[in-house]
């Protein structure tokens, strides 16, 4: 077994390259959340031990075989441990990200998660999944989305990916020039508080409850 | 002269579908800002009278090219101007669009649009300036837009867009469960006060005014 992992070792980028193919292959057919590291590391038929070891989290395997830039709940989790005292929790999710979507190596990342997502089925459900788990987990946990019932939480989350995925298609796909120009703190104090009140705000009319119109 | 335009007018459909290719053509090639009547009846070989005599707007020109299932901003005025007292602009704007997008003659046009705007640089062009001009110029107008500086107005109607383009795409691309099934009405009360603020409110951070962080 060690002698097999040494082997291992010794094609390392093969071997990553294979994990890689079958983690792309594994999240396309399963979606982000049926996909598991056990049936990736079957399909590339090595250990299921060393898909951890070289890759750590399922989250991890996925940024690395879509090529993002970074890891996205590491990088919201560090920025919302490190967030200036009374920077909202909104408005650290849209500076991270538009920081994030601001490194040369994302931008076709962007346009090609986006594309894939628009032409695709099974490539939506994939990035729909991954959105609300790896991110909209981290946000949502330190919102206290956890605490509220499974529907308003989903909904909640719903408008913050609502909000988030815009951004990312007017600011980088379909570049609206005023949108494509703003500085991220002109975006992050204009969209910030949106996304507070997604997560934590009034969100229904207060004049429609137990009055719906006929 | 007259005898040509009946001569026109026996093979209709015929001079319909070359306009309408040739508006296609037009749209993609030069924008929605940048085509023009004169060019695309030049190159349907017809009088541009004849255009302006089938489809009216350039708008209309447009909608009927890309099969959209009305014509927005003329749906949109009509919302506007027959709105309930009490109902603020930004929910007008997301029960309308929702509205719309709900006729079944919309769904695989979101979804098209959608699609070719993030393949295509070109048709992202045109989706943009068709939406800055004949969506958001009507909202725009009735939200005072066209008082402010063309920086703020752009960047208000940018911001607009990125909720209004997101909502789509979650709602019916990515189809979000919680968005997806969500009622009209809930989604209104949801995120019509989003468009109001990015429309009228405030969007800056008041702390940095004159106050840019190192």
């Amino acid at each position: 077994m060690t002698g097999a992992r040494t082997g291992r070792r010794a094609g390392d980028s093969g071997t990553r390259a294979s994990i890689l193919a079958a983690a792309r292959d594994e999240f396309a057919s399963h979606g982000y959340t049926g996909a598991t590291i056990r049936a990736i590391a079957a399909a590339a038929a090595v250990d299921p031990a060393l898909v951890h070891h070289y890759y750590g989290t399922k989250e991890r395997l996925f940024a690395a075989a879509m090529e993002l830039p970074v890891v996205p709940s590491e990088v919201l989790a560090a920025a919302i441990g490190s967030g200036k005292p009374g920077a909202s929790l909104g408005t650290l999710l849209v500076r991270t990200a538009l920081t994030i979507w601001q490194l040369p190596q994302a931008q076709a990342t962007i346009a090609g998660l986006l594309r894939s997502a628009v032409t695709s089925e099974r490539a939506a459900v994939m990035f729909r999944e991954f959105l609300t788990d790896a991110i909209l987990g981290t946000v949502g946990q330190a919102a206290g989305l956890d605490a509220l019932g499974a529907g308003e939480a989903g909904f909640r989350a719903g408008l913050v990916a609502s909000q988030m995925a815009g951004l990312a298609l007017t600011r980088h796909v379909l570049v609206f020039p005023a949108v494509g120009a703003a500085s991220v703190e002109d975006l992050a104090a204009a969209i910030g508080p949106t996304i507070d009140r997604y997560l934590t705000g009034e969100i229904t009319d207060p004049e429609r409850i137990g009055s719906k119109p006929p």
